[in-house]
Parts: C-alpha cells; structure tokens; sequence
C-alpha cells in the first residue's frame, strides 16, 4: 500500500512540474507476463535495463509511456541507490590498488559529476527532444548545478586514496569557466585536467574521448578507472583498466 | 495492493520451495534514500542494476538479503520482459542487415537458449554455492531444460531472416549428445555448429569464447550478433558486430 501511495503521490507531483511536456498514460496496460506485473512499469523498467546494458545503444527521447515511471525512477529513490551502488564499486576497486603517482581516474561532468535532474525534470525526462541552446542557456551557463551526491563522495574518497581526478566532458572550451565555477561551487575543488572539446572537433562523442585518453596515457597517465553515465563515454579504445557506468535513462549521446 | 498482495504472495510460495537454502529476512531496512523506498529491494535492483552493467564484474553467490528479490523477479514476470526486450533488440537491429551467406548469430546455451530456472529455483536462486557435479546430474545430462521462450522466438525469426545459428557453450565436449538432444526437444531444431569446450582446455570462459570466435572468423563467417547471458561471453577481441546481454542476476561465470 505504501509503494501505491508513494507511486501516486510521486505521479501527482510529477503531474504538476512537467508542464506542457507531460503526458498522461493508462497505468495498466496487458503485457502478457502474468497476473501481477501486467502495466507499463515491468516494460518500462525493461527498457531502461536495456539502455544500462548496451542492448539499446541510442535513442532520442525515452518512450512515451515511460514519462511517469522514469520520473519516478530518477526521483523516488531508485536513481540514488544506483548511483551509489555505481559509485560504490569504482571505490571497491580503487582501494585494492596500489596507488602510482601517475594514476588517474576519469569523471565526466554532465549526469556523472554534475546533477542535471534540475534541467531535465523541468524538460520532461527525456521525453522532449534535446536542444542545446536551451540546455546550454538554462543550465551550464548558470554554473549552478548540484554535484551528483554518490559521485561528490567516491570522488572525496578517491582523492583521500592518493588518485588524480581527470574530468573529460563533450562540453566545449567556451564553456571552461563556467564549467570550473560550477564544479567547485558543487564540491569537486581539485583536479588535475578538465578537458574540454575544441569546438573545431567533429569527432563524435566515443572518438572525441578516445583520442583524449590515448593523449593522456602518451603523457604518461594510468587510467585506472573511467566513470561515465554514457556508453559513448566507456567504449573504444584506451578505454581504462576499468570502467564504472553511472546510471542514465534519460538521454543517449552519440 | 495488488503489487503488495503479489509481492507475499511471491514471498510466500518462495519460502515453501527454497527448502533448506532459504533465508528470510526483514522487507523494511532503512536505506536513507526517502519514504516510499526504504527497503531491501531498492538495494538489491541496484545491485543486480550493477551486475548487468558490469559495474560488478564476478560474484560467487547472490547477496543474501537478496534472495527474495531475485526470487520475485525471476518469477514475478520481469524477467521474462527483459528477456523479451533484449532479444527484441537483436531482431530489431538483425532485419535491417543485407543478409550475407555467412553471416551467423552466435548464442549462448545455458541462461541463454536453455532455461535453467528449473534447477536455480530449486538452489536458492543463486545463494548457494555452484556445485557442477550436482548441475550436471540434476540439470545438464537429463536433456530435459525448456527454452528460454523470448530466446527460441528470436531464434527462429532470425532462421526466417536467413541467419545461420552458431551455439558456443562452457559445457564440455562429453555433454554434446545431451545438449543436442535438449536443444532439439526444446524446439532449437536447427544449427550451423554447435561448440563445445575440450575437457583439455584450460582457457578460462572470456579466452575460451574469444579463440573460438576467431577461428569461425577465420573459417569466413561473419559475426553479425553474439548473444549471451554472461559478459564473459561477450567481452573481449572477435566479439561480433553487437553484443546482447541477456539478464541473468544468478550467477556469474568467469
């Protein structure tokens, strides 16, 4: 009975800040699997698994019928304990290492070190389209996200274990004060490179990093861990001893 | 109140049926994460969230506070929509190929054409240790596991799009005439190769699978999907075009 209070207040408050984006969906709809598990959440929470495990490998906007779950996912609990769990295993790892002066671990900013919830839950989940100067204009030029909590920690910790913290993030260079005034506003107040994308670059988002990664193991760099919320950011080349995906089910780069 | 009522009644019938490997435990445990979610379950999805991301890479047995959990999953009907969802995926991504002669899609037996619900619903779901002995006595050399039902569906859509089908598996090579006599019963009526591993091969399961991968590359086929319900079929050089990943929160196989 607390789930079913709990789901309907969280879709009662969602109703109200979704505005314009919001939709509406019949809760119960046949899925064919069985008595209890017959609406939109069971197919919905499949399609999220399959965007955490690389079956879905891009996508635009989440399902429509996804809008109410995902908004709960992100906002009622679930969503943290993942990224704390994510979170969580990067340490596990790192604290069996010996730690050499030249290790590195590697954050992405946006939805790794940064919360971008504030922007997307004001833009439906996902569900609209991306826009980049609205996302640009309302968000990264406000220097004013949140760091994601579980991340801002294991950051904190690995730091304490003795490892350079590198952000690799898609952003571009126009964006380098805005993004350093929002990361130590957040609490991440050391690093060793922030690097961001020259905007002459073309590479798409998996190139761009693999070739970041390849200059900084040239210069003598360990990559120990690389800790992304995007696939793109984890896969090709170079790719670090370990990689850590951070949950995402609200948007795909490419 | 009808998730609430599933979810006991789940509880329920698990507690008869694990026999002496159950354990129960308290559904309501504090995790700090807020009101509605509260318990073990938010923990466990993200731990099982951390398995088929492979943020957790091996684990001996499934957490122990979890054991419900997975129970009610597996049973509960999520399972089988992940299941369905990502063989969907292999199918969606399959029709829009140029079909080459050679063109094969690699799968996986146990977990993955197999179900062998039928012996882990009777070991705790992944709370005991793997026993091989005791798995090939009640399970393997009885010929008698059903498909995973998404599974043979996928598999004979991509008969129809004119995929050959290539089985590798773990299951050594003294098991090829009980394994051929399952896939057979369980309606898998057709195969290009089936793989088996030498009892001579020391190769763990990552190597073993990337060897066999290169010689079929080497016989001229193309690897256009390999699908597997452990990573370590999956990771690793000759890995095919794309990979899918089957949910198996169970076990792990290294």
């Amino acid at each position: 009975m607390k789930f079913v209070v709990f789901f309907v207040a969280t879709f009662l408050v969602a109703s109200q800040c979704y505005g314009a984006s919001f939709r509406s969906f019949p809760l119960q709809m046949p899925t064919g699997y069985g008595d209890g598990a017959s609406h939109d959440d069971v197919r919905c929470a499949s399609w999220r698994l399959a965007v955490e495990s690389l079956n879905i490998q891009s996508f635009e906007t989440i399902p429509e019928e996804c809008v109410a779950y995902i908004a709960n996912y992100i906002e009622g609990g679930q969503y943290q304990s993942d990224s704390k769990t994510a979170n969580q295993q990067v340490f596990f790892y790192a604290r069996e290492l010996q730690v050499q002066d030249n290790d590195v671990v590697i954050f992405n900013v946006d939805g790794t070190a940064l919360s971008n919830i504030p922007y997307y839950s004001q833009h439906g989940y996902g569900s609209e389209k991306f826009n980049s100067t609205r996302y640009d204009e309302e968000f990264v030029n406000k220097s004013d996200a949140p760091a994601l909590p579980e991340t801002l920690k294991n950051y904190n910790k690995l730091l304490d274990l003795g490892f350079k913290i590198i952000f690799l993030t898609g952003r571009l260079t126009d964006k380098k004060a805005v993004t350093e005034a929002n990361l130590r506003k957040a609490g991440f107040h050391t690093w060793e490179k922030l690097i961001l994308k020259d905007p002459s670059n073309n590479q798409k988002a998996q190139e761009y990093k693999v070739a970041e990664r390849k200059k900084l193991m040239q210069q003598g760099y360990r990559i120990v861990a690389n800790v992304a919320d995007q696939w793109t950011s984890l896969r090709g080349a170079n790719k670090a001893i370990r990689t850590f995906k951070l949950p995402n089910p609200m948007y795909s780069i490419q």
